[in-house]
């Protein structure tokens, strides 16, 4: 392999290769990526079993492609390497004993690569009938909800985003059974097949943080055991976690005994305020009580103080509410709302508590309250 | 104490009075704020029996101040409170049981009080005849030195930076005996006293942190076991170290067998770079070797493979030489000077290497070779 590329297209696709790689990967070759070099253009690869990255760079794009071939290089090195040289026309080529030599004008690099062989086969396949979103669309939707998912390993199930697709209607859904998240989004034409899978969170945070150009489509490719992004210059295949995952809308009731409209903004910063006199330890108890046209918002640590925050609320009736319930959990649930005025919908004291933008119900956060004696 | 106040005005104040707490203090009072109302203004003090910091909030930029008094509270809490507030009037007033309310429109904090008998007696005095220098001056002085300071507790001289008066010479000075750094001021009037004093880094740090107004003086008032630093409506004291500094001109030689002169960012780019194929354990070595009017910078990690720059330079006389250094060392020294060239001096490969602007010595630089074998 033999290559002159500029040092600043390099390390664009360098940037997403690295993404593929865990820094705490024990096995050498998940720690590499692969060059491809073919007469279209330059393929990067990387893999950590868990995520799998491909990129492309064309060869417009490359200043000339004198040999094709394959190498496989550390990932963190190259990527290193590539970031510090200056932005001027790197030349790397193979040379003997499975080495590669990386220059500039004033820089050599010489470094120890692995067998091409060794390295895993993706199978980045493709089905014939993708699920497409546009990006921004699809980046929305999953950042509004995959905060609620789970970090605990014990319910593998529930580390993961839940895509459910019936019909003409896409169901996202992250819980951690604490608290639930669930992002609907009508789709212009149905898929011939049903779809309910789960997507570790970790890696559908790599694949919006990799989104840059919102107006275009991102392609999901839906397999048993796995999934494949395509977008752009990227291709991106996750693992999906095995299991059932439970049925979560029986959760969400229809009917409610109290709603109560109010501004996001002003909820959220007093709420953030109140929090301040709460305690980690005790899952940041806050309490919220309306009396006519006002809820109160307190908190308190006997040792050091207590607060009462007031807003204007509007309900739909004269009963009134008395509640507890995590600020933490509220203010994850409330700030991912593009919306002035939120909803929330309540059943008495003990029964989980839904929020939703005054106007719309695509997006549903739940918080389970808790109780207080 | 009964005053109203707008959050901004009271918030940039805090921000320098939350510096002098430190969180892993254990005694509470430490942990406290002091606020000191008087018709002339707001005064807010802070210590951890480190540092000590006194605020100044002039009448003019009060609100009103309805009742004079002192009240002391928790550091943490009144500075996250004020800071989440909304920027308008908040009013503070002490009520009883020594307690403080805190209220805006919507908001109302009780905060539990200490005591204000119970805060220490911060003896901030002045000297009559303090060392004056403008901000901007003492500012880059001392960073262009302080990162050189050890921070092993087990020879705590090194851990502070020596401030050493004789005439109207200004030395400041930090080496944690691998290296050294040393910048020359000179005052525009001597004092009546030299001074010889070891100021922790630490609270240099913070000191220089809250430098803004370049243009304008600070003033160094030196005690026997403090240092009380003035400037804008700040004051901050010191403790000192006790104990000799070392005598550090002698390990600046004043002849060399060679001295080069090279451009200061390419050399920090070409040693970035080489540093990339180093080990933190053993040091980060690299290999600097010149032939003629070129320098070359070498480092390897086996395994990984190995790399050599070329930088161009220019030399005082036709010696060569072939030295090794920690490539961290030289890059926290170099990238220190204001200049585009600096000189490079050496006495042979196991002598100190000095390091000095091409066209002055008013920063010194010296940093120990490591021998290779």
């Amino acid at each position: 392999m033999k290559i002159k590329i500029k040092q600043k297209v390099l390390l664009e696709h360098l940037n997403y290769a690295i993404k593929g790689i865990s820094s705490k990967n024990l096995i050498p070759i998940l720690n590499c990526i692969k060059f491809e070099l073919t007469d279209e253009g330059l393929y990067l690869l990387s893999t950590d079993n868990e995520i799998a990255i491909k990129t492309f760079i064309d060869k417009d794009k490359i200043d000339s492609i004198d040999e094709v071939g394959e190498l496989v290089i550390s990932g963190k090195y190259i990527y290193e390497i590539i970031r510090k040289l200056s932005d001027e026309v790197i030349n790397i080529e193979e040379v003997i004993d499975s080495q590669v030599l990386i220059t500039t004008q004033s820089s050599s690099f010489k470094l120890n690569c692995i067998d091409p062989k060794e390295f895993p086969n993706l199978e980045l396949e493709y089905v014939n009938e993708p699920l497409v979103l546009k990006q921004n669309v699809f980046k929305s939707a999953i950042s509004q909800i995959i905060f609620a998912t789970s970090t605990q390993e014990s319910r593998p199930v529930l580390t993961g985003v839940n895509f459910k697709i019936v019909d003409n209607l896409l169901e996202c859904t992250a819980t951690d059974s604490y608290r639930l998240a669930k992002r609907k989004i009508n789709l212009s034409n149905s898929l011939s097949n049903n779809v309910d899978i789960i997507v570790p969170a970790k890696n559908l945070n790599e694949v919006i943080r990799m989104l840059v150009d919102d107006s275009k489509d991102i392609e999901l490719h839906i397999f048993v055991n796995k999934v494949v992004f395509k977008f752009g210059s990227l291709i991106i295949m996750s693992r999906l976690i095995n299991g059932t995952y439970p049925d979560t809308n029986k959760s969400i009731p229809s009917s409610f005994t109290l709603k109560i409209n109010t501004n996001l903004n002003k909820l959220y910063n007093a709420i953030d305020r109140a929090s301040l006199l709460t305690n980690e330890e005790e899952k940041n108890i806050i309490n919220l009580s309306t009396s006519g046209d006002i809820a109160y918002i307190t908190s308190n640590i006997p040792e050091i103080g207590n607060v009462e925050e007031k807003i204007s609320i509007k309900k739909n009736n004269d009963e009134e509410i008395k509640i507890a319930f995590s600020s933490k959990f509220m203010m994850e649930a409330i700030k991912n709302f593009d919306c002035d005025e939120i909803e929330i919908s309540f059943n008495g004291e003990i029964k989980p508590i839904i929020i939703t933008a005054s106007n719309n119900d695509e997006l549903i956060q739940l918080i389970s309250p808790i109780r207080t004696f």
